[in-house]
This record gives C-alpha cells, structure tokens and sequence, in this order.
C-alpha cells in the first residue's frame, strides 16, 4: 500500500474513518476481512460501468482473502435509484442468506451509494455497509455523512434513512480515468466547502486549478481530503440534519430546481451546483451580505473549472415554483443557505420572491 | 379524562411515555396539537376495521383541534405489510405536503403499525410517528420499542427500520368490543413477559385469570401496564437488539415456524407464540434447565387462558427446517431463548437436533 490519508467522522459508537490514497480497492477487502464483526459474507452492490473499470482489482482481492461474496450489478444512472431495485437487491441478499454479521460494499457513483445504503440500513432493520465512490462527488459528499435515499416518482431522495457507513475507501485511481465532465461536477462541491467553511481552502483552488485539472495527485488527495474534513466536522455535529447540516446545501436549492426543470438530464448534479451556488451568491449580495467583488470571486473560479454559471431555457416562474418544493421547505418555507463572507455561511427562512425571481433572471439565458 | 397510568421507555433523547386510559383517543390529539415540533399535519393510517370502530372519535378530536389530517385505510390484514402498501402511502404523504415538522399516526394492529412505522422512519429519512395500538397484542408488545418493518415476498419483517414513536397512545375501551381470539392471542405476549422477567407477574396472572379474561378494567390496566414496563426496561437496555432485547423473542422460533408451515393463515400471531413457548419450555427442561412441574406450570397458564399448547397437522421436518431460518438465524445459529426458571430466560446459541425434534414431536399432534 502507498500512502493513505485518513480523516475520521467523529460520531461516538458510530464513527469511522475515510481512507484516501491510489490502490486502496484492496484494502477495503482487507478491512473487512480483518473486521471480527462482519467477515461472514459480502455483497457487492456495483453499476455496468464501474464493474467493468474496478472489478478485476476487487473481486481478485475477495478471493485472495477467501471472503464469501456475491455482485448485483444495477443499470447506471439515476433511474435505478427506486423501490423496485432496492427489492431486488433484498431478494439477493435474502438469497445469499445475508445476515446481521455481513457487509454491503456499495461500489460506485452517487446512485449505487444511495441505493445500496438504503438497503444496507433497511434490510433486517440495518446490516453493516462500507462505501467504495468511485466518482469525484460521491467521493467528496455523497459517500460521507450516512445519507441513504431512493427516489419516488414525485421526486428525488424522498425515501431514505440515515445510516453510517462502517468505512469510506477513497481510491485516486479511479480518478484517473474518470470523463473530464466527471471531474467538473465533483469540483463544484469541492467549491462549495471553501464558501461554506473554509477561506483559506478556497485561495487554495484558486491558485491550484492548473494542477488540479491536469489531476496531479497530491492535488486531488489535498482538496478530498480537506472537502471530507469539513464534511466529517459538519456531520460530527449535526448528524440528523437538525441544523449546521444544512449549510451543506448551500447552491442545492437553486440547483434542484435547475435540476427538474431540465428533466435531470441536461446537466450533472456538480453542474447543476454551480449554478445554483452563484444564484445564492447574487442573492446574498442582494441581500448585503456581501459585496459584487464576492460574487466575481465565485464566479470566477467556477468558470476557470469550467462549470456553467446560467442554465439555458430555464422558465423562471417554473425554477421558483421548484425552489418552493425543496425538499427542506415541505413546511413552506424555502430555507435559504447564504453567504457572509468567503467561510461562512447562514441559514436564512425566507427570501422575498421579487428578489430570488430578479437573480433568477440573472442566472438565465 | 379519566386515570391515565404513564409508563417511560428511556432513551435519551428518544424517550417517550406510554399513556394507558379509557378514552384515550383524543388524549392522541391533545398531544400533537399541544407539542410544539410537529403540529403541522398529520396522516392516520389504518385499516378497514378500525377506522369503522373507532374513526369518528379520532376525527372529531382532529376537527375540535383545527389540525390539518388525512386519512389512510389499508385492507386489514398481514397481506398489507409490504413495499407497495408503503409506497402507496408515501404517494399520500407527498400529495399532502407532509414535512419532517409533521406526524404520523398509526391507529390499529400490529401490521397498520409495523407498516405506518416503517413509512414513518423513511419518508424524508425519518418524520415523527405516534402509536394508537388498537389490538391487545400491538398494545403489549408491536406498539412499544421502535421495531417497523414490512414482509418481503421471501419473509417476513425481513425489510425494516428502528424508529421509535413520539407517545403511544393505548385505549382500554377498544379492548371491549374485541373478538375473545384477539384477547387471548394478546395474552400469549402478556404471559411471556411473567416468564422472562416477573415471576411475581406470572403468579398475578395466574390469580387473576377469570377477571382478565372477563376484561376488567383494572386487571387489563394492571397487565398492559407491567407488560409496557418489562418491554420498556428491556428495551431502554438494547434498542436495537445486539443483545438482552433477544429475550422478547422467548417462544418465538418455533412461533415463526408454525406460522410459516401453516401459511400464516391457521393461526393468530400470539396463538403460534403460546405453542412456541410451551416448545422453548419443553428444550429448557430436556436441558435440565427447569424441571417438569414448571414446563406443567407454564401449560396450564396457557390453557386456562383458552390457548393451545399443541399445533396441528404440521411436518417436523419442514418445522425444524423453518427453525434454522428464522430471522435471527441467518448466520446459521438459531439463538433460542430459554427458561432458567420463572421471570428468567438466557439466550442459548445452539440446541442439538435430536432435541428440537423430539419437542417438536410433542408439540405436534
């Protein structure tokens, strides 16, 4: 093994720790073989694409360790993230005689993590589960934190639990070959823990933006890890999202409602985040928090990633419409996450809507 | 309102009290639209059943209070426990607006709260729930302790969550008019508790059966009462069943697999639990654990209570068979809970064949 870096969610009996280094597949095999609590059996929840990419590594791994395993493979994308799949991966695990000493791998994107969390913390009432994000995002957010979720028809991440993962295996690897897309939407949210929480990370990407697109590896292993320590430290305090979690969905309200208004198709979840983290910028600023050299800032370094910052063919009376369905605003009230400055964030209940629909229109062509 | 004894189920910032009374449906209402965290909506979910016998009361109380309900009826009935039920009633939460600051309530049997429940504990990954348990046996036992599932098509409970209830509410007045089955199936459960926990309990029960069974009021508070305390206590020790939470399973193994062999149909749940407890008392005393007066002892209970101590028509084989795939034997071990003499029970990880059979044999007529 090369080196590994690791960051530790602090969250009493439930805490674990995120390992991020090149060739870390195999440990999380090694892990769970060593682990007295769940070495019985292991199944591996896994899409198309990723088994094809990884699979070799892992499942040589298992065997080398004589681990009892199994491989449901789901269709890539969103659409597998439902109830239906989610049964078909309990049939599985009923089949396999999965118990409450076996382990869920979820190897892959944000949709195989979700998913096969879901099942992880509603089979048998919560089986162990370990997480293997194979993607930039899922590696600095989705992966980390203990949010599960499928999606019903009327929207996304509707149903789900929390339930934290007993290890997040973080392999740069991965990274290497990963569409340049992929990248770009993972930068986002890396971006978004500068605004949130840490000025100084945020100077960081702007004057490290060359080596991080040429995906230079300490580069990639500075800004994961510093993207899962604020996510760590954040969770560590409010696991159950009662309160500081939600800065975590600062840019989020906007981008949601980018996201359905374009039927999840036209941009990724990152892309999407963007544009939303500007259109909260431009609100803060409207709101004088902060000042027009800010939101340049922003603007800025998310262009230089090259990430869109206005989404085309957007309806604005549609976008507020969906920014008033939020998932955190069933109550009506659309909590706004807004900025204070580079580091810090607040939570603010309501916005006037002349004022969103007027930054809306900004970030529209 | 009249008496009202309160039993506490501690668990840190989970605990919630256990309200026993007669007419104490609308004491439910009170407490949402008095508590601060979640008056915002409520969704009742029943079946067809109770709604007839006890919907007008519930309703008006809503309509006294202003607070904004709606009402979900499943067919009455185990075959509801399942995926599609859920999602029907998720569908329902999202039409009607429920946020995390809203409730549900699950007014009936164990299957409306097991399945209201589990919806409970992942929709929005998790909403507040209240308990209205309106069966002797969801009232001593389903109601109380967090445990929500639904069946999967290859077992039962095999899908679900722990999600403890905000309050249960336990109405004595719905015990008059239930069917003398549901009475004695719930007393099975009630029994159980003396066993494991209360010897002095079991000796009430014993003194006190024509009153039970001609359901006295104070008797039926006596009996749920300490019923709720003993579940509560064990509870509050292991909420989610690593260890001393596995004795509430006294009784059963062979409980699940005499319903199993007889398709869930021939026999109530507490009906399949009075034979699995005399089956449990039968090994313990082939281990030299008890001796036979206190197996004699235990059967006359049973029956004096009108419960059978004998099941019919099932095979020994494919009821030994359904033994080792019990839910808690997944990993192999079927961990049986036996008697070490009245009020305590120890959890044994394994009992050699030939004795299991040769209970079942007794058992089996």
């Amino acid at each position: 093994m090369t080196n590994v870096t690791k960051v530790t969610v602090d969250l009493g009996e439930k805490s674990y720790d995120i390992l991020i280094g090149e060739k870390i597949l195999g440990e999380a095999v090694h892990f769970i073989a060593d682990s007295e609590k769940f070495t019985d059996k292991v199944l591996v929840v896994t899409d198309e694409n990723v088994i094809e990419d990884c699979g070799v590594e892992l499942l040589a791994a298992f065997e080398s360790r004589e681990i009892p395993f199994a491989v449901a493979t789901i269709s890539a994308g969103e659409t597998s993230k439902n109830l239906r799949e989610a049964e078909m991966l309990y049939t599985g695990a009923i089949e396999m005689g999965l118990d409450r000493n076996s382990v869920i791998i979820a190897l892959g994107g944000g949709v195989v993590g979700d998913l096969a969390g879901f099942v992880a913390a509603t089979y048998l009432r919560g089986i162990p589960f370990v997480q293997v994000p194979t993607s930039l995002l899922a590696q600095v957010d989705s992966s980390v934190g203990g949010k599960t979720a499928v999606n019903h028809e009327l929207g996304k991440n509707l149903i789900g639990a929390f339930h934290q993962p007993k290890a997040v295996f973080i392999d740069l690897d991965v990274l290497k070959t990963l569409p340049d897309r992929e990248i770009k939407s993972g930068l986002a949210e890396v971006i978004k823990y500068g605004v949130i929480r840490d000025a100084n990370f945020f100077s960081y990407l702007e004057e490290n933006v060359d080596k991080i697109l040429s995906r230079d590896v300490n580069a990639l292993t500075k800004i994961i890890q510093r993207s899962c320590e604020i996510k760590a430290e954040i969770v560590s305090k409010d696991e159950k999202e009662s309160n500081l979690r939600r800065i975590l969905n600062f840019g989020h309200t906007v981008a949601h409602a980018v996201e359905e208004e374009t039927d999840f198709v036209r941009y990724h979840h990152g892309e999407a985040v963007a544009i939303g983290m500007l259109a909260s910028a431009l609100i803060s600023e409207a709101l004088g928090k902060i000042n027009y050299y800010d939101v340049r800032r922003l603007k800025n370094l998310l262009e230089r990633f090259g990430l869109d910052t206005y989404c085309e063919g957007c309806n604005i009376e549609k976008l507020y419409a969906a920014t008033l369905r939020d998932k955190k605003t069933l109550d009506g009230k659309t909590h706004w996450v807004l900025m204070k400055k580079f580091g810090e964030v607040e939570v603010v209940d309501e916005v006037p809507e002349d004022i969103v629909k007027g930054i809306l229109k900004e970030i529209v062509r």
